[in-house]
């Protein structure tokens, strides 16, 4: 870049730093007209009977009530009894699948993991650093492989999986976080089929965006995991999870579990003496607000008119700015947005921007222990602040993306 | 017993059972009417902003919100820094807090204690069956103590903890499930001060009945077992729980735990990637409704009025039929009266309540595996059935334990 351009673009980025904001732009948490969408849902009329009898209120099933049930049901694409819905966390209910792995064993009669000498899971690359976190927390060693737009990288995993430590994978399947990718059908089924050597091998199927998208016509759609399993005669090996915390409240949802007859048979004699039972009355609540996937359907169109002008618009910003510059996902769901900038650069754009008042997620979060190699992928979370807010960080993200490559001489 | 009054009890015994009832009174469930008294908690305003400016509908701080632990510091006697505030559910958050012990360690640095050939909890009996029930699950092995009116027997608790193996103890403190007893202060004082082998030992201090008396004036006080460990230079070696299960609603309340500032920093620590945040939208919801010990107390002297003439007409019964047959508790709070039958009797007496109709809390149930060294202990649950079907109930289990104790030749 010639010495007067990078002059001009250090000006402008003085002049927006003294400007002295604070915006963070870090966390994938809905903004506040998107939880005004779901106040309705607290103004619940006073009777408390599920479908099975159940006053609400009371202690009472530990797996659910039915009409939750049939919920996620519709959502997940596996029969009702194969659900155990939950609290308010998706990320709990994998918590504790993990832990009971962990302590007790998948199933009756195997081997407790934390009993082996070392438990591995795959983690595809770009991902949720929270998952690796938790991976992180319980003693599972993580082995990033890489993804492409069809989801991983598929002969490593099926090389990976020969190892008889490696015992599960853990993802969002579809409009992933951060890469907005979902995986092609044929991911999904080599992912049922593969030969794994542990065969106690599982797939932790995070499927929190599943009803997330952006546009009411191009929509991706993701192939049904827990079908392929049983098809390939692997009806154990995946457990499917998500929750409410993007289509209500974030943090006073209502999340679910699904897997085989079998899994769900061990999960819940496990969970028995684990708790008496989760939030009946705020599933129940759920129910009356949203109580087929029509309603919501219907409600996430509402969530995509707020969303969608957001994502356009740091679209179009990095469309117009930083043409030739990196790449980025163009996603048609889900929370994120990618921005793959040139190689080693990522650290330093998000130092500048954290500089100039803007707090981006940490470069390298998606990667487990925070290692990007190469210091590329950057996830951009456009949904908690306003618009307003959002066109200032898109003044100032291209800015320091065009600095820090300058910086490096490559543009 | 003479022969002629045997016959007479089975004749009024077979004709209960011609009635053929189907009525529970196994589990320390509340009933409708008590539910019904927190229902105006969910007429709650439409303003979703915590003292600390949260909107509690998104994602936020992990350890609940600032006017919920101070709620909860009232009613534990610690301050609000040290309260974490939770889901649902208290025996989750002991749960929790075990599986951390178990795969991570009490403390960052302790060798977590599923790496341990053994780990084993003392257990004072009669107990609740859920800790019994969720140490199993989690591979803890039980040691049972007897408690007499004062706790556990002290004597033999300081000689167990002499075993390096012994990592804990799991109780009921006050109004326990199911003796009703409340530990004396100087069974706290020694529960503070004992010399254990194992440095990382844990005291599972679950105060589920911290304010649940039945009397204004007649009320048991359990000494703060926090304020005795500190004073005892032990800190790190209580962790306390309780929840608002059988203040507000059970299943859906809200839960709490205390420790040591160093417990709930390495507890924080380690919650942070299990869950994303806790329900603080219920949170809220139970700090309107009551705001503080002054608003609890007041809303427990309407459970007290709903639960006072079912105790006293269940011990007004074992007074006037089984006066010399056996013992029982007076408890001046929680959920429980438990009888005490002839020994041999009591598996007897909840078999012939069964076949006539009356689910009784199985015999046994409150020792480890089900075994009742002196097949004594029946757990009487006078709170879920309403006064006239206990009415009911108390016809019936006179009658069985003068037919167990005559078929034995006790009486």
């Amino acid at each position: 870049m010639e010495n007067n351009k990078l002059t001009e673009l250090k000006h402008k980025y003085e002049q927006f730093k003294s400007r002295r904001l604070s915006l963070d732009m870090s966390r994938g948490k809905p903004e506040k007209a998107q939880l005004d969408l779901s106040v309705p849902m607290l103004h619940m009329e006073d009777s408390f009977i599920s479908e099975d009898g159940t006053d609400v209120r009371n202690y009472g099933d530990t797996t659910g009530i039915p009409e939750a049930k049939r919920l996620f049901s519709e959502l997940l694409g596996v029969p009702p009894e194969q659900i155990i819905v939950g609290g308010n966390s998706s990320i709990n209910l994998i918590h504790d699948a993990l832990t009971r792995a962990l302590l007790c064993g998948p199933m009756e009669g195997d081997t407790p993991w934390a009993k082996l000498p070392r438990v591995k899971f795959i983690c595809p690359v770009p991902g949720y650093d929270w998952h690796f976190h938790m991976c992180g927390t319980l003693g599972i060693e993580l082995l990033p492989v890489q993804i492409d737009s069809n989801g991983p990288d598929m002969d490593e995993v099926e090389r990976l999986v020969l190892d008889p430590e490696v015992k599960g994978l853990i993802c969002n399947p579809m409009y992933s976080n951060p890469s907005g990718i979902t995986y092609s059908d044929e991911t999904v089924d080599r992912l049922a089929a593969m030969k794994t050597a542990a065969p106690d091998f599982r797939i932790i199927w995070d499927n929190a965006y599943c009803v997330h998208h952006l546009y009411e016509d191009k929509r991706d759609s993701l192939k049904n995991i827990y079908d392929a399993c049983v098809a390939a005669g692997n009806p154990d090996r995946v457990l499917m999870f998500t929750s409410t915390s993007k289509i209500t409240f974030a943090g006073s949802g209502i999340s679910a579990m699904a897997a085989s007859p079998a899994n769900i048979a061990r999960h819940t004699a496990l969970l028995t003496y684990q708790l008496v039972c989760y939030d009946k009355l705020n599933q129940l609540r759920h129910v009356r607000f949203l109580p087929d996937r029509a309603a919501v359907e219907a409600h996430m169109a509402k969530h995509a008119a707020i969303l969608r002008p957001k994502f356009e618009y740091v679209l179009g910003v990095l469309e117009k700015e930083l043409s030739g510059i990196g790449s980025w996902s163009r996603p048609r769901g889900g929370y994120f947005i990618c921005y793959y900038a040139p190689e080693g650069c990522a650290r330093r754009i998000v130092e500048l921007c954290r500089e100039a008042g803007v707090t981006l997620t940490p470069a390298g979060s998606s990667y487990p222990g925070g290692k990007d190699p190469k210091d590329s992928t950057i996830r951009i979370a456009p949904t908690l602040p306003p618009l307003s807010e959002l066109k200032l960080v898109m003044e100032l993200f291209p800015l320091a993306v065009k600095i820090a490559a300058a910086e490096k001489g490559i543009i």
